[in-house]
């Protein structure tokens, strides 16, 4: 096994020798970008892991790790069309440095691509991560299409966003590390249960991020801090607090909920003390713990080496610890 | 084997069955829909016919159609958006019935679905399939892509626009077939051939195309006769007008062609006669009787019975006649 930053490293040199600037240069020249971008690269990370933890060499996971960074850049390029969003990671979105037509062809070309890196293995192995890799795909359109619809309904259940988050993100951290499983030839109850200890582990990373969107320290987040607040975004910190509220709170947070401001300052602060005093914000780290245990829980019953298992459950408790 | 409209029939029974409403409804009922509106089915069709002229039963064949038929279908809906078009077979397009952000997930939805139509074969021909697909699906979107790109060209070569026309529209007809040899596990050899036959025969068809655009009877070209001309198109026909013209006309066209008019009805016959005068037409006419032609000399190394050239043969002899 290796440290996280040694898989990072693996991961990060395999994908610069990816990209030869290809004709059409206005379809291939978006994918070389937003692949550039940086970001954690958690979920190949977590593929090549999940390969080593089965007793595989992370290196036949390379294409698999390849593939699931594709996918997930191509969520981000349509998500970022549909949300509007100007900035990526700091930079300009696709459609923003391009245009609208280059960011839905070239993501589109860029789910092809994801395919396609699974052609590296034998029938067997590529059916298996191929048929993983389509349920999850959908899952996670599911998941952006239930986003889009929570934005105009006021009656969203916390099971309702709890599943919203699943599709939207926890599948595809699960998925990679299943991916990292089917390739070592495990037993399918391994893959399973990684299955289910990335799935736990996506929720509670899904729910951290909704918390540091609010909570984070300015000097650290990536993001500004409270976006979700400004953007009205009903997340499980706002579920939590509109249902621990009487109805004249809750009626007042909805009110604020409903308006865009110029200045966001009162808006943030406001919010954030509804969210502490109500009880949402500790119920929300609660809920993190929650998952993140259970994630662990998964672990007990796999058949791998303690060593392993530590290591696995160190990845957790500093996902769960994050301050970015 | 069976008549066309036969396997027009067995293929329209076998989408009737796919699609149940299923939830997020904003996510699939505009696959339904797009699906439900008809046209030719030539693609399908043309899957289940190879299938049988290779000794297979087109039953067999019904996923691997079906999956050609989404795939073309995906590649409509986001066309349709890129194009700002507001018709498709005469009803609203996707983005317009429902919006923008929803033609783009559901058409990305419609990809994954494509794929998963062809988990019903075992894993080898699940691989063959799959890999033909993601090449032909690649290719796809370059040719898109380049057509985007020549919309701003003005030096936009004969050979550059076959190669678009070829990506675009042809290598889909020729995959179409070769999937039917893949699942009827005829020679190498022979997929070979029929991929070549449908590319060919794709080609004529594009050609036709962009000809019964400009010349096809209102009353059973489906189309408004003149629209590419109206939205100054580079088609072949444009291109080998240029060609064919001396630097005054060559400059004349041009000019027309930069302009978008209100009553575009002088337009349109004034430059229908350059296409008559300039010998454009003739040569388009010849063009598609070329790449026919080409189509049915790869019939004749073909290791299969009479009957079946003769029925190949005559599906493309229909298409080249056809008004439609």
């Amino acid at each position: 096994m290796h440290a996280i930053n040694q898989y990072q490293d693996f991961f990060l040199s395999y994908l610069e020798n990816q990209f030869v600037t290809k004709e059409p240069r206005n379809l291939y020249e978006p994918i070389t970008y937003i692949l550039g971008l940086g970001g954690k690269r958690m979920r190949p990370v977590l593929t090549l892991m999940a390969a080593e933890v089965f007793n595989a060499d992370y290196k036949k996971a390379l294409p698999a790790a390849m593939a699931v960074e594709v996918f997930h850049n191509f969520s981000l390029v349509h998500d970022d069309i549909m949300d509007d969003a100007p900035l990526r990671r700091g930079n300009q979105t696709v459609h923003e440095k391009w245009d609208v037509n280059s960011g839905i062809l070239s993501g589109d070309a860029m789910l092809i691509l994801a395919y396609q890196y699974f052609e590296q293995y034998e029938p067997v192995i590529f059916m298996q991560l191929a048929k993983l890799f389509s349920k999850t795909a959908l899952e996670v359109c599911e998941g952006q299409q239930w986003d889009v619809d929570f934005e105009t309904r006021n009656d969203v259940t916390i099971p309702e966003y709890l599943k919203m988050i699943e599709y939207k993100t926890a599948v595809l951290v699960a998925a990679a590390m299943k991916m990292g499983a089917v390739i070592a030839e495990t037993s399918d109850e391994n893959a399973d249960l990684i299955y289910e200890f990335g799935l736990n582990l996506g929720l509670a990373f899904q729910l951290q991020d909704d918390y540091l969107d609010a909570f984070g320290d300015p000097k650290t987040f990536g993001k500004q801090v409270g976006g979700d607040i400004i953007e009205n975004k009903k997340t499980y910190l706002y579920l939590k607090a509109i249902a621990f509220s009487n109805e004249e709170q809750a009626s007042q947070l909805t009110q604020v909920f409903s308006k865009r401001l110029d200045d966001n300052a009162d808006k943030i602060n406001w919010v954030k003390e509804i969210f502490n005093d109500s009880g949402a914000s500790k119920a929300t780290q609660q809920a993190i713990e929650d998952y993140t245990f259970k994630a662990f829980g998964t672990l007990e019953k796999m058949n791998i080496g303690e060593d392993k298992k530590a290591m696995l459950r160190a990845f957790g408790e500093n996902l769960m610890s994050r301050k970015v």
